[in-house]
């Protein structure tokens, strides 16, 4: 069964994207539209080889705690060492480090491939990607010598250590203690922290966190959290460094990825070592952030593709009713996809997932255009993905919690059931509008950081991009009208963004209120704008007679159905916003 | 932890409903506040003492099969007898056959309840007094002699078995065959039956199953379906009657009741019962679907409720976070229901699920004034019913499954975790979209029939009534500007219906290729207007200064929360179902 769309993602990434001009960075010189080619097939081999006949086992076969360790599925140990001695983890480092210097681009489509085989058993070489990246970048050479080599082949596990008891969304309150020893930077760590990724299991040899927490005297607040790393096993004589497997989460999906709840310290045996300097660790922890909550978007996107092509098969061969207006028992019953209302069905999964995998590919591309380019070019480019970062994370996040609904939907009663994966992608698909900060932290993060930053220039810049493809397509026989509708949506939303900056000075708790609202509204018009994108790209092969006009085709129609279905719904959204009723601010918690 | 409000159903009854009026009928005489209130206090009671301590525990204990024999929870023995002896079963029904006479409206009340307190254990006795109430009106006296009494005292289920393999949404297609025999009225019944809830279990004695089959030689289509009553043990002598239990499916939620596959005489051994006259089963079955679709869109409204006051007892003590704007880290932080986001999601499950309950409830008012009024007060309540039946599943239905999901959300990674009931509730709201009709076919069902039936009258007699709500509101200090916002969406309203009938002799696929988006516009039409009924009943009592002003505060801020965030989704919903592009019905296949 598919679980995603080799032709598409090629159009996405040579086609609609471009990506090979990023070929024009030293730093990817070797790189060919071949060599990336190759590492998609790669990531295809493994994904449909390895990850995707593990995705229900992994699910119904959950993790356990056997008297103080994590077991995982037993397939994951092959799963992991492949991983890393195919050399997935630091792809994207130099050749120095070992790595291939790909582009970001490129190992997010191939962790694309990989999250829509299985979801769960894709996170084990993300974390320890980032995690790793975290050392790599603020470490020094002793932890990077110490740690990475054995990250980077998939033996040791990487981890992102936030969370704790008394602090998930508001990471100012992290009380992880961190008491300096005689050996410097060498800390005893002391707290617990839960929600822990693969904080624990026996597919690894060891486990590498990267853990926040406060050296004793820091300062109140995010300005006194510090980054270490903190190993399981020590790493000198690969005896237990105190950090306690102290309970497993049980989870709705996702299940074969183990969440820990870990207890650090607790016999004041913990070792920690500081990465880069004290109090600076939240800031190093979001330098990375992007990256992840990306990440984190692709993920959402991938189980929603994964949804979209189960159904698709499913609508394709189950026969079941006729034509509206046939009334003749006797004809034969026609396959799903023959109605309208499953085609709906099946045009809304496809546009929001091939519209949510254009925007994070702009986005991924962004972020190798960051790291690589100099000047304007280095901070538009970043100015730009810090304010779709948000965006980019939470459209999907939402978004396929929806579209993997409408796959259950388009299989009926056998779509709840067990027997058919889109039941499992459903509840996979819930995690992602909470973790890496929730759909409401990044609605406060776009509308009360990113949008004002530097006097509003991101979304200058935003809507620049956007005129330059409205541009476009006006220049385009048939795309005429999308570049005309888009271009009424887009000034309204600058109006509608003009008229909320306005309370931002008066009443912050009111400016905020609907910040989810904002996000949202944002995210329709930027998906939008990416399906004008690919609609173009479509138009123009079409017009030049292709081989593969089913293909374009169906672009076509998935840009209409975004505009025609999910666009319009920017109208609501925009009154709301608009409105001066600041009810969800009056509402006082006695009245419910 | 509570699972729904009494107080908040004490005012949908008797404060807004006026149920009491429904005693001017004879039939309901002998009640009064008081026995409608024993009533509900018994629900609340058996589902407090015996539901609710049970969700979890089936939710993890799935039904078995085990030797062609389906074994339930254990507690569901005696769940199912007390719901026999109590005689909530036959509740309904009137003092000769052992019933109360209560009001259908009371019933679906205290139905609502025990789905809240824990679904799956109250889809048991709702299934036998569908079945019975099958047998009661279309079965002769012999059958209801023969079968009803073990299924009100609870010794035996009841069941619904319409679906087959091929023929699931396409009821026309059903194949199951019923050859006469010797004997008046027996039939050979051959063929099989798919995804038939408490089709198997070994908490009842026997199972009646009421089942759709075509009698050798009849019309082809939903012309020669027939009602049968098939019971799984002869009532005679207590021997298989040849229904073999084959499967059960494992499904995402709602796994306290077993959902079974069967085989019907496949060794020829299977007797049935022919109820009323041959070739009329579907349409037996259509009268009786009303009430059981309504009763589903109640469970999703149940379930929505549970999940809303499990995340407003979480929001109300869960620490986290500051005001926006207190940048202070010594300060405390404050429970989650301080933030503007959480009341937020905290009022649309509010908005939603109280709107729909008493969208329900005025529904089933409906339902006992068309089986005890006469002329033409039955005959608009039927043709309202009707035409409100379809919105009644649907909206709750889809609607829920966002309000849980909201639900999941309040509680951040703990709502994913297995830890709170929360995620259990989001898995169990998904399935009432699916069954008794998905939402695409009610959505064929309002647009092509219900608003065309007797050239529109039943829409004119909704908006009317609408109308009326409004005038009323139009008196109250207060309610002006909601009668004013909902009569101008009426107006649009009809106006968008007028333009989408213009199609309907056209080209029928086109007129209804949106059915399902006509379906949730006209929902949020009727939800708003439930709304509006409510804030004039609260207001009311605000201006006369009650003793309770929280409570009343609460309704009128859900009133608000409902114009300012679900009623403006007609725009975008109205603007689309008024476009002239009919890409659901172009796109093809090999398009996708």
């Amino acid at each position: 069964m598919p679980f995603y769309s080799k032709r598409d993602l090629q159009f996405q990434l040579f086609e609609n994207l471009k990506v090979l001009d990023l070929t024009r960075f030293k730093y990817f010189e070797d790189h060919s539209q071949e060599t990336f080619e190759m590492v998609l097939e790669a990531a295809d081999s493994i994904a449909t080889q390895s990850l995707f006949p593990l995705l229900t086992e992994m699910d119904r076969n959950e993790p356990k705690l056997v008297n103080g360790k994590i077991k995982v599925h037993e397939g994951m140990k092959k799963i992991v060492r492949q991983f890393g001695e195919d050399g997935w983890i630091n792809a994207t480092f130099s050749y120095k480090e070992g790595g291939q210097q790909l582009p970001n681009t490129i190992h997010l489509a191939a962790g694309f491939i990989f999250q829509a085989a299985n979801y769960s058993s894709s996170v084990y070489p993300f974390l320890t990607t980032g995690a790793a990246n975290l050392i790599r970048t603020f470490g020094n050479q002793k932890l990077i010598e110490t740690f990475t080599p054995n990250m980077y082949n998939g033996k040791w596990q990487g981890t992102m250590a936030l969370t704790e008891p008394d602090a998930g969304s508001s990471l100012t309150d992290l009380s992880t203690l961190a008491i300096p020893t005689e050996k410097e930077g060498i800390f005893k760590i002391k707290g617990q922290k839960i929600y822990i990724s693969c904080g624990d299991h026996d597919a690894c040899e060891n486990v590498i966190h990267l853990m926040l927490a406060r050296i004793k005297g820091a300062p109140a607040g995010v300005k006194g959290i510090s980054l270490f790393v903190v190993p399981q096993k020590r790493v000198s004589n690969n005896e237990p460094n105190d950090v306690l497997t102290e309970g497993i989460y049980h989870k709705m999906g996702y299940k074969g990825a183990p969440i820990a709840h870990l207890m650090i310290g607790s016999n004041e045996g913990t070792e920690g070592y500081l990465v880069g300097e004290p109090n600076k660790g939240l800031s190093y922890m979001f330098q990375m952030m992007n990256e992840a909550r990306v990440g984190v978007g692709m993920n959402a996107a991938a189980i929603g593709t994964a949804a979209y092509y189960a159904s698709l098969a499913y609508a394709k061969e189950r026969p079941q009713g006729r034509k509206i207006g046939e009334k003749d028992p006797a004809k034969p019953q026609i396959p799903i996809i023959a109605h309208a209302d499953v085609k709906r069905m099946l045009l809304f999964q496809k546009s929001v997932t091939e519209g949510a995998l254009s925007l994070l590919l702009y986005c991924a591309t962004l972020g190798d255009i960051v790291h690589l380019a100099e000047g304007k070019e280095k901070e538009e480019a970043a100015l730009l993905l810090d304010l779709l970062t948000p965006i980019a994370k939470s459209y999907p996040s939402e978004m396929c919690c929806l579209t993997t609904s409408a796959a259950v939907q388009v299989l009926g009663g056998a779509g709840y059931t067990t027997d058919f994966p889109v039941e499992q992608y459903y509840r996979e698909a819930r995690i992602h509008p909470i973790h890496e900060g929730t759909t409401g932290i990044h609605g406060l993060d776009l509308l009360g950081r990113k949008v004002l930053m530097q006097e509003g220039k991101a979304l200058q810049l935003l809507a620049s991009e956007i005129m330059k493809t409205i541009a476009l397509a006006k220049e385009i026989e048939g795309m005429i009208p999308f570049a005309e509708k888009l271009e009424k949506y887009l000034q309204k939303a600058q109006q509608t963004s003009f008229h909320i900056f306005g309370k931002a000075s008066k009443n912050p708790e009111e400016f905020l209120a609907d910040a989810t609202l904002y996000l949202e509204y944002i995210g329709i018009l930027c998906i939008s704008w990416q399906w004008l994108r690919q609609g173009i790209t479509s138009q123009k092969v079409l017009i030049s007679n292709s081989q593969d006009k089913d293909f374009y085709q169906g672009k076509l129609m998935a840009l209409r159905y975004f505009f025609e279905y999910e666009l319009v719904k920017m109208d609501g959204l925009g009154k709301r916003l608009v409105s001066e009723d600041i009810l969800t601010v009056e509402m006082k918690g006695e009245w419910f």
